[in-house]
């Protein structure tokens, strides 16, 4: 999956900040690939790109029509196809995260092929997987690690890529879901593939790499999350990471829609993960805390990555409110 | 997916015993819905079940073709098609556990809708899953543990089952590969969902039942392979078990297919799935071990079934050699 940019980003039509979420990660991220947006009515929230139509947008040289917005059920308004259609028959490409496949609709498919674009399921991989294998490659991966799911773990690989590049390190993030698929323009959506092909999906997306280049691999779910574990730790075992970075929303009290199911603490998905790791890593080590304080006061939140410092003896920080430059917060 | 019996077993055409290990498996359990076999040449081994054709299986009330055989790369033989049709068109539902799906060959699906009958891809799950929950459910639930692939946890669990019921125990085999839903007539590949289904569709597997039914769930891989061991883990949460059973081959070096891999320690991996399993049922436990003693003579098995006993203090056997009703080896 390699989609090319520039994107014209496609907002949809509700008022609902999440909708836009996809988008909104692809234009804070890579602002130079998001050439404009097209909004379907003037509630939508904006994300400050210029407004513009697809006849426009295709003038200006976009490549890729995508549809930035996810919405419950996964399913593709059915008024918007012959917007699609439209945008495909100017040359465009698609892209999309929704849980229906644009290749399933015939209007959009046959479209496509006569146009000669790609039309880009991000929830689908289509190319052949093999299982997983174990073996150790060349060069260096990174793994974020969350006591849950949403706790900013993209957030955190992507501002690792962009500080380890400002300061001239080999970084490459790889992106194991939709919208960091958008950002990197390639990725495997880990959580859609055959359950059999997680750990084979990983080593594929991080495959052997010079010696002195870190691969930033984007976690996913958490080992202690009833629903999700399974893909952490296929992604866990199929990364071989050489560091891994927890992530962490400070005062979460229990699982994300689970309110039977408490956070775990930190140490033991440290435990864990270090156990779980040796298998196809000799020697993993957590390198940092990643902590969302967003429910925190900036005092707060200082006093809290330093509690975190002192038990752990591992650089915290919030990579939103503080960045991950800094080496402590005190 | 319910697979109406009796079923006539298509073993092929190869002379390869392995080929026809599914078929194998589900003569060996269930006996009474196996009506005939249908093998290609005379090379290819037998069941020892009456020789049948279609036509004749069908006079005789076969209800489901089951193509009983592997094959690498699990794509359907072009020349098999035309007797899948005839098969369809006198009115026999059809099962297949080949990767490709029966739904996806056109002649097949076209007779198939004609005929009004059933296909069953048991490789593919079409119906639609929910992510897992965590929640507690009624019944009891025990799962088979291994240290790899192919150790014997469907034969063990089978054998479970069967032991039970012959004591008047209410204990339901769940089938998670395409052997064991065979064998059921229902199950969930669980290898085969999405893996952000894994644990939804081990729940969806292992529902609410009553407090003394014991659901006893097949095993897959083993957390320490490193290609497998996201389903392992999603099958351990979502079976939230009360009982574990260890099940190892004996003398078995390195993990299959992977040289560099050794086999993880029995204790290894009971430490590694009580911790992993008490984050769904609070008191997990392993009630014995089964032992794949094969490679050993009769007296060196019950001399590492009493050594196992004696390291672990808990019940040894090797369910095919010695069955799973004694209590001790010596």
């Amino acid at each position: 999956m390699n989609i090319p940019a520039p994107y014209l980003l496609m907002l949809g039509e509700t008022k609902d900040p999440l909708a836009i979420k996809t988008a909104r990660g692809v234009h804070y991220w890579r602002p130079e690939k998001c050439l404009g947006q097209l909004r379907l009515n003037d509630d939508v929230p904006s994300l400050g790109l210029p407004e513009m139509d697809i006849e426009t947008a295709v003038e200006k040289g976009a490549k890729t029509f995508v549809l930035g917005t996810a919405n419950a059920g996964g399913v593709l308004a059915e008024h918007w196809i012959p917007m699609i259609v439209d945008a495909i028959e100017r040359g465009m490409h698609v892209a999309s995260g929704l849980h229906q496949r644009l290749s399933d609709i015939p209007a959009i498919s046959e479209a496509a092929e006569k146009a000669g674009v790609s039309l880009f399921d991000l929830r689908h991989y289509k190319e052949k997987l093999d299982v997983g294998n174990g073996k150790k490659r060349s060069g260096k991966r990174l793994l974020t690690i969350g006591t849950d799911c949403s706790v900013g773990k993209m957030f955190t690989t992507l501002a690792l890529e962009r500080e380890m590049q400002s300061r001239n390190l080999k970084a490459t993030f790889c992106a194991t879901g939709q919208t960091g698929i958008l950002v990197a323009g390639k990725g495997i959506a880990v959580d859609a593939v055959i359950s059999d092909f997680i750990a084979g999906a990983t080593e594929a997306l991080s495959p052997d790499c010079p010696p002195d280049e870190w691969q930033l691999v984007e976690g996913q779910g958490s080992l202690l999350n009833p629903a999700f574990s399974g893909v952490t730790l296929g992604l866990l075992h199929g990364s071989q990471p050489d560091a891994l970075v927890l992530c962490h929303e400070a005062n979460r009290e229990h699982i994300r829609h689970m309110p039977h199911m408490p956070i775990p603490t930190l140490q033991d998905i440290i435990d864990l993960s270090l156990k779980l790791a040796s298998l196809t890593n000799p020697n993993p080590r957590f390198v940092g805390m990643a902590i969302n304080t967003s429910m925190l006061s900036e005092e707060e939140a200082k006093a809290y990555l330093q509690g975190i410092e002192n038990t752990y003896g591992l650089p915290a920080t919030d990579p939103v409110r503080f960045g991950v430059a800094i080496s402590s917060t005190t």
